[in-house]
């Protein structure tokens, strides 16, 4: 059997949870992105900002987690829809 | 020998800002509890979990804030609809 070994546990070593936030710039996504993607812990989540529109060669990467439409945030591999601004579908 | 003061405990003078997850205890609203609740800041959200099919004298609260479906998070008053479970009308 492996053993498994706790890291050290210094905040500097901390493997943070990746969160990425996707959004097309419209006011429910900007609304979304202010006061949910913001209130995240920052001690534990390293959040990233995609603009879909803005960066379209990206579509596939929401779409793949399950993404339908922005705003969306993507935590650990997973999809969760906030509110509804705009279908994944346009912005391709 | 330099003496060591306890500071005083700050985090209690921060007001922090008042977060309702509303759910039904659903499986897509334990999905979102358990990774987007309470992947808020305990820093900066006191965060309250109400049930609202076992606390139904509550439903007119999230009702008010605009809450239309459940897992909601209502975040300083706004509302923020995290994927669907159910209609807040089935739980009335």
């Amino acid at each position: 059997m492996v053993e498994q070994r706790q890291q050290p546990n210094k905040s500097n070593n901390i493997r943070k949870t990746k969160a990425v936030f996707y959004h097309a710039g419209c006011p429910v996504c900007v609304a979304a992105e202010q006061n949910v993607a913001a209130a995240l812990d920052p001690a534990r989540f390293d959040v990233e900002h995609v603009h879909l529109g803005q960066q379209k060669q990206r579509v596939a990467e929401p779409e793949k987690a399950g993404v339908k439409s922005v705003p969306a945030l993507v935590l650990g591999g997973t999809a969760y829809h906030i509110n509804f601004g705009a279908d994944l579908s346009v912005l391709i």
